[in-house]
């Protein structure tokens, strides 16, 4: 689905308030593309970031996946909406084996105040394009609450 | 409900698992108390765990009750069974706000494949005890796959 | 947890609205006990009920425990205010063998706009009382829009 | 995502099974198209399927969903296979205004024992084609249980 922007300056707004979000930078998660409604992050196999088989946390594609659905979410709000998680839930495909990841969130339908968004996690994106994770969340638009804005 | 192992060493053997985990260190996360069922970690706030408003991100609050579901299923299992998340479900219930957490998970349905689990963070658990996350997950057993026991 | 009603009709709001649920009636589901953030209802096995196994569809039971944390939620909010759903999860616990079920929804959480609730399935509540969905849902109180009250 | 069947019967195995689904006939719910890893299923609008509002009860749309996922799962399932839900989770996105809905499951990802799919309910869709109800869900592969077969 296609999405506006009811901001012309939404790409800032995302990736100043990404730079914000100190948790993303102790990933090592970097924001790719930024477009109405579409937002894709990408993050690299850590040895600090496993679970107990060597494989990466769920909980890290997780992390990543729901950045990637909130920015898409806040892409869609006009400028001083805060944007905050309201539940997000995930499935995980297959096995987060490989070195590179791209989590890409996309807004399926913007409300005035709830944002449903999809998006998944896929594993080399350059090379075979696993698909590892898939999500289902929403986002929540708050107007007005001091500390929340972006 | 109450629930009984089938491995009379299943504290150890989640303990030695629970150390596996890298994410969890690189979190802070360590591991209170392990009961047949009933699993659960600590951690705390750090700034580089924050999102874009500087409360914790509510990835790591998913990260640690994953671990904590994983291991109140894997707590049930039989020697030799390995333990993957295959979804998972969270509500934000309030903001992350606090200095100390303890995420808790449960199982409340153990089939002989599928665990289903509950569990939630609670935020100053020794204070106000504000709960500020609600997760319903289902748990998967490994047999026999190279690489994944406990 | 224990939640206080802002309405002191708020048992007889929600049965008029109950009543006004026709898909309730063509389940042969009743509205049995209401407590301020607290909705049993009730509903019994049918054959035109199944699904191709002989067991209660999924569905009927995702139904009538959808409209019991929905009335748990309505239950919790000021007079006037409509409630709708949000988005809900469901885990089947077991088969839905039994000829008596009990839908219970509760509230865990309730802001101002939104209402985040629990509930399960038990089959035969006053036999053998087995466990065989759980749901965790989000509400939301809807004001001033046409058409949506209560 | 394309999928192939392992079972060359698999279009009159699902409609089969959609047959002897009574809750589906209860609901008028008829089996539209069958590929392999997708299936959609038709159904209108009621009376005595709304909720408290005139709107098509959530419960309605969320169990025709559930069966169009469980057979977009079985119908890439090797013969004798019988296919039961696991976990389904939901997200309303518009009020089910309309006269007829179609509701479409499609396989994500389909592995020996856990199916992911995915889903959603249009509304009109001849007409103004409107997203209404958007499921992520997991089926489970079942073989050699008594009476659970297709």
């Amino acid at each position: 689905m296609d999405h506006q922007s009811r901001d012309p300056q939404f790409e800032s707004r995302v990736r100043a308030s990404f730079a914000r979000q100190r948790f993303m930078a102790t990933l090592g998660a970097t924001l790719e593309r930024v477009a109405p409604g579409k937002v894709a992050i990408a993050f690299s196999h850590r040895d600090d970031l496993t679970q107990q088989h060597g494989f990466l946390h769920a909980g890290v594609m997780t992390s990543v996946l729901d950045s990637a659905c909130g920015y898409a979410a806040l892409s869609v709000m006009e400028p001083g909406t805060g944007v905050l998680s309201v539940e997000l839930k995930v499935n995980m495909l297959a096995p987060a084996t490989g070195t590179r990841f791209v989590a890409t969130g996309r807004v399926v339908r913007a409300g005035r105040t709830l944002v449903v968004c999809t998006g998944e996690v896929t594993a080399d994106p350059d090379g075979d394009a696993v698909a590892v994770m898939l999500m289902q969340a929403t986002m929540m638009a708050v107007r007005g609450r001091a500390g929340v804005a972006d």
